[in-house]
């Protein structure tokens, strides 16, 4: 049983993670809430404490300031909060400094995006062979739990293939994840979370699973359309993402792909930075001689994807198609989740793609609590038992659904007699 | 009678201006390059050189370091070299430093384009108000000739104007002058000078000369459709253009306009930089703190103008569409001018663009030197006698066309018994 959170960043899956561990304090206890910028830690605090969100009120909840790349820093406020485990939310550039102090001071550490050198983009993969399992021996031996990629995807995503596996089939021969946003945020062009980390995922090299090998494609090569829940029909493209580098690792299937939904605008403005050279994370030297990284302009230009949140509306689907045989026959199945932008902000100020990123975060953190993926060790989120995860996210915000042939419903869990997850 | 000229600015245009300088310093004496970066100034002399293009071999062609910002370096430069003209085709952020320091030092000053402070985007017209035209008054008195925009256009086009209102109307309705550029430069987007200029011209109200007010539009607002000489049918935009500020209080004419040829893909790249803010000239702040004017990472990562040279192909069509009557009669005419970007390339080493921009203003400084435009006050093209400029063009490379119903010809000049200028 560990309890008390920091929570490293404050942007708008932050926001979500504070209220949402705010309504969930009777497990997490005393949530602190980190950041370069207190003022932005103060906001969301702000905000938790106006819609009344604590669930037993008077509970701690504090903001700090924190440089996250300072090791010591972080490690000093975590024996000064007395925490015991940190939700990184903060840029992807800090995981390997916030992943340290975790280590170094016993407790543990949940992120929700693969780390990422600012001066690189699209390592070799597996990427977390890069960075994150570097520390497995470490974690093993001193008994860190340490959860990587736990937002929606990677994170939900995972373990639903995990799910998937385990309940659904006995060989599955192809995870398709598809994310879609289908919603609007009525301006000219936005990303829905931090640009420099949205326009890094496409700029590199399109990394899929296939046949057992990676397989390179560039960036909007490949589509496909399929008719989705409630969103209706969609174009995906063929993306590099965080989770294919865990999932082909650790899943018994040949082929892991990951698609996501853009439209013919987003895909015009993508590619008209991107032909520019203006997604560049190297550095050009203007004329007078100012050396700025292309890439940082962009963001600084573009709206801040928090100020989306009042108007967005629409929904998001985000799932896994999975395809293989179960008792000799041929199965297909879609586990997904659908959610409103208009009520995530209703709920907790920050617009759906937020939202389905910070909600997983803290489930991980409340099962790390209740000691149930309290692993002491490092894992990513296909390793965890994907059962009370996602009964746990059915009950927090993120229900989960599954669709086969003409049957949709929602996807429940249950124990059985002797204790053991299933689903219902 | 004046001679020896210095060159301020080491682009695209000052190659042109330096290598049509050498081939009439017969005329022109000396020459000077001097730019910030010296480097520029040298490799464009290295060009002269190879092409053999002094005409009187072993005349004075020099470069030198100068901030033309800095008034004093430029009047010491002007009288260390002994020049008594300048050509201004630096940037047009140096105009009123540099003429200062022409009529602090009584030399001749001839610049291609409209003053603009750095800060500022399109102020209120006439344009040449805001700061040439304030120094009016003090060229006259100390005798200080001042040619403002003789380059193509503004320049060449000015003169067209001039002479139709002179020669081939009783009454002018209108004049459109349209500038096509069909050339292809084979890269996915670049601009044919200064990035920084070029979209500094399509990012403010499009001001137009119609029915004797300015009248105020949107870029791309408003189009027409001409089969023009040589490039054939070809769409224009209305944009706002430098000579409309000085023609619009020089020419009794209620109509006049400037139309700008752009393709879709072009279009399309600027609305979404436009749209973005990245060709905004007002800086905006990084994550990181870091302050930069967007507009000036645009220009760092767009191909150097004098780069495209080498490998441009097809031609420009720029000319002065004028309507109105003569002897009772409606009339219209087109006076224009065919550049080809291979064949500037080949003399000169830049492209068209580049040069129907440089030869204007070699000529201007031609009939400085020799006195027939050394009016010793300031004027802008349209208030100097058209005949030996558009003359002096038809030998230096810029011959002019005009083309009225089905008859189009050379436009040639003579002098009469009397010594007056005449259309051939």
């Amino acid at each position: 049983m560990k309890k008390n959170v920091l929570i490293i960043g404050a942007g708008g899956v932050a926001q979500v993670v504070a209220h949402k561990a705010a309504q969930n304090n009777d497990i997490l206890g005393d949530i602190h809430i980190a950041s370069r910028n207190i003022a932005k830690a103060e906001d969301i605090i702000a905000g938790v404490l106006e819609k009344r969100a604590l669930k037993q009120p008077g509970g701690v909840l504090r903001a700090h300031t924190l440089d996250a790349l300072d090791v010591e820093a972080t490690k000093a406020l975590i024996r000064e909060t007395g925490v015991q485990i940190i939700i990184n939310v903060g840029s992807a550039f800090i995981n390997m400094s916030v992943l340290r102090a975790a280590i170094d001071t016993g407790v543990a550490y949940i992120d929700t995006a693969i780390h990422e050198d600012p001066a690189k983009i699209c390592e070799t993969p597996p990427w977390y062979g890069n960075y994150e399992w570097k520390h497995a021996e470490e974690c093993a031996q001193k008994g860190i739990t340490a959860i990587h990629g736990a937002g929606f995807d990677p994170g939900v995503v995972n373990s639903y293939a995990a799910l998937a596996v385990q309940d659904y089939f006995d060989d599955v021969d192809s995870i398709d994840i598809i994310d879609v946003n289908a919603g609007s945020h009525g301006r000219y062009f936005a990303t829905n979370f931090d640009p420099e980390i949205n326009f890094r995922e496409f700029t590199g090299t399109v990394y899929s699973w296939q046949q057992g090998a990676w397989q390179s494609n560039k960036m909007f090569e490949i589509s496909r359309t399929d008719d989705l829940p409630v969103v209706g029909e969609q174009t995906t493209y063929l993306s590099g993402h965080d989770e294919l580098h865990s999932l082909s690792r650790h899943l018994p299937v040949k082929n892991i792909r990951f698609w996501m939904g853009f439209g013919a605008h987003y895909i015009n403005v993508f590619t008209v930075l991107q032909n520019l050279g203006l997604l560049s994370e190297q550095p050009v030297t203007t004329a007078e001689g100012l050396e700025v990284v292309p890439l940082k302009v962009v963001k600084a230009v573009l709206p801040d994807p928090a100020s989306l949140a009042p108007t967005y509306t629409g929904k998001t689907c985000i799932g896994d198609l999975v395809k293989g045989t179960k008792d000799g026959k041929d199965r297909e199945i879609f586990i997904y989740q659908i959610s409103d932008h208009k009520e995530a902000y209703e709920e907790v100020g920050s617009q759906g793609i937020s939202y389905t990123a910070g909600v997983p975060a803290v489930a991980a953190a409340m099962l790390v609590a209740t000691g149930e993926w309290d692993v002491r060790r490092q894992a990513n989120v296909e390793e965890l038992p994907p059962h009370p995860f996602l009964n746990l996210l059915n009950h927090i915000g993120l229900p989960s659904r599954i669709r086969e042939g003409d049957d949709d419903r929602a996807l429940d869990f249950a124990r059985d007699d002797a204790g053991k997850w299933r689903v219902a």
